[in-house]
């Protein structure tokens, strides 16, 4: 693997090497006393946010670190795109001082791949890690909700996964919609029908608006994040009126099993999207998500800079 | 010990290990052609700043390098903060990332006992320090002044400290007053009235409004930045008047002996608080602050993050 | 050598043993697989950047990551400038910290020779590294422009390298008249009348105002960035008269023999100085000066905090 620009870009086994790679080294790491691999040693990674995001970033910049590789960060607000600088010449700078791989989050959907096709136009170049770009994809955080769902359901084909919120702007949940559906998932996508991208018919989900009806037979619930500026347009009534209709408050949390399980990408708007307290029941998964998220980004790093013996590619 | 949030967390002997331990490890760096320990390889510092500070985050990055950590700064501007997120979920997603250690600076006075309540419940998560928090306390900061005094001074037991300027706002006060009074000192604290916090005879010192008559027999002068901001409120006269009355200018500088040790927590307002040249005398021990600061935060996380044989705890 | 302030510091042997030394360390480096020398291990670097600027941040941070320095950044947004601190005092505050670096960018011309003032006065303090200092100099510029040069050119001694644009603004301009001319080189500044600097008679180079007459016969041009919020003042007509006047466009590019090199110090506005096309043409040799400028600040770091074998100092 190259580049990781899309979940799209992940067949079902090149998911599955780097998860059971990300589950490795998490078994590894875990209770040692001492984080570090050697793995990365010189390599030179750099994070490159034009969105301001502390957990993506420092989880990132934790799993270079833990692999001993050079991590530098570079964000938009110091960047030269203040002084007219366009986004390619910004992307061929840091190729050329000397970046093994860019990790890029940027506001503009298909940045990543843009950047992809500029720094490594013959594969010779850096590693494109698309960290979020506007909202098309976020395949990291796929990857770390698949690893979760198999921690805590034992695997992901078959189990039904019900994907509720603001559908429309979500990167989060196109990646997963994509990633899940290739690993056997049945993926339920769950949003007001204002916020249901157009052409959802051709996404490999089934989509619905009616929150209540879908929770039945789910195994894992995954809430996003309300968009608070995304409320003042007038598509939808009001913030309660959303909390009330597809919000996971206590009521519905009561309703679902106990071994279902509740996943969040943070962060996390408690009393909106989700209930004060269910956020921290049992059944909530979110903290293992961000925990995973550093394994999921070492094996992400360790299969585009080094490869892994087995990887076909 | 597991967390430092407050100096009164110290009892005397944990504070005697934690400034032996500095100056051990001043000794040992000093002069080497390679300032490097493998101490705290594999360990994960993040500093987590929600105020500014060169200093403090400087610092601490500095001693945890410098023994081999991971270090990862995250800053409020950059942080989930602007997307709704509240306090405990970020402390909690950070200590999901894998921090072993969170160095916490607050503008609201508890912030890092908090942290600490929701991270660590069980003794089981992150050591939290506390970097200042609010108007409260900024215990390594009085570590670093202790340090120093005792460098200076041969001690701290016994010897008067005079602390002169905003108390009512001053965590480095407040901080000091705790910890230099376990450690044996007779501590003096000197503001206009309007500036000496309420209750302030329940602590371990004595107050005063009265610089000059305080300044004999004092071993050592601590002077308070004095934040212009406050300076506005109608509270005292003028800034020019300040500085007569409070200000430790050449007339007062003249009449301390020599061997009166002058302290600042800095950043420093020339003019205001302190001279133009007081602050460059030999008298004055403000970058051998510091330098000891450094060690002080070294030693800080050692203890926290290792522990130290003969240590009780 | 201890410092860095002013290309005007090194002689022809100093320079040269700087890109000698930088030649060997992109050759040792160049397609390895672990890009990691152990040179700087224990060393403290301190970036610190009072404007922004991204690739020159990045590079001196990357340089030395690879030779194992602990690399620390300081901006001034986040700095206790904003409290009233001097420059002075920040200065010395970093150096009490520990530095053995530090990198300084700031807007005062001399900023960087001042600060070299006050932290090392009798030599014994840390290395000052000037990373641009208003409109008087940015020596490791003109140094990777020199490599860049060398490496093109097969030498500098009698080429004649031409220098177009915002002549007046650049501390580009100025680092680069200096050392090319010690270095033997022919240096022509070419500019708008209103952008030549006062006293441009007594530099080491030939002025002009107009650039065709001036191309014939040149073997490297170097374009300068032009400063939009400079075009606004009057003194010129219009962005579009000065791109036809003095930019680097298809025209006259194609005028220009193919082993005529053209070096721009980024970020570049393509449109403006210099042509879409033109930057990207195999005479460009940007991104090259990009690469060079880890290999000059790693040569520059090791000379000033090492030394080098066979170096007369």
């Amino acid at each position: 693997m190259k580049h990781l620009l899309s979940a799209a870009d992940l067949d079902r086994d090149a998911a599955l090497s780097i998860l059971d790679e990300a589950a490795r080294l998490k078994e590894a790491l875990l209770g040692r006393e001492v984080r570090k691999l050697p793995t990365l040693r010189g390599k030179t990674v750099l994070t490159v946010f034009y969105e301001n995001s502390t957990r993506t970033r420092v989880s990132f910049e934790t799993a270079g670190k833990w692999m001993s590789a050079d991590v530098i960060n570079v964000s938009a607000s110091a960047s030269s795109v203040q002084k007219g600088e366009s986004l390619r010449d910004t992307a061929l700078t840091l190729t050329a001082i000397g970046a093994d791989a860019l990790i890029v989050r940027h506001p503009a959907s298909g940045a990543a791949q843009q950047i992809a096709g500029w720094v490594a136009p013959g594969g010779a170049g850096p590693s494109v890690i698309n960290a979020g770009d506007g909202m098309h994809e976020h395949p990291t955080q796929a990857l770390l909700d698949a690893m979760t769902l198999r921690e805590r359901l034992g695997g992901v084909e078959g189990r039904r996964v019900v994907i509720v919120g603001d559908i429309l702007h979500s990167r989060v949940a196109r990646s997963n919609a994509l990633l899940l559906s290739t690993l056997g998932a049945e993926v339920v996508l769950v949003a007001p029908p204002t916020l249901l991208p157009v052409g959802v018919e051709s996404w490999p989900v089934r989509a619905s608006t009616d929150l209540d009806a879908e929770l039945d037979g789910a195994d894992a619930v995954m809430m996003l994040r309300v968009q608070a500026e995304r409320m003042n347009g007038g598509f939808f009534p009001s913030a309660r009126e959303y909390a009330v209709r597809y919000g996971l408050g206590p009521a519905r949390a009561a309703r679902l099993g106990e071994d279902v399980v509740v996943l969040h990408p943070g962060p996390m708007v408690r009393g909106m999207e989700i209930g004060f307290d269910t956020a921290d029941a049992p059944s909530s998964a979110i903290l293992q998500q961000v925990t995973n998220g550093v394994h999921v980004r070492m094996s992400v790093l360790l299969h585009a800079l080094v490869g892994t013996e087995g990887n076909p590619e």
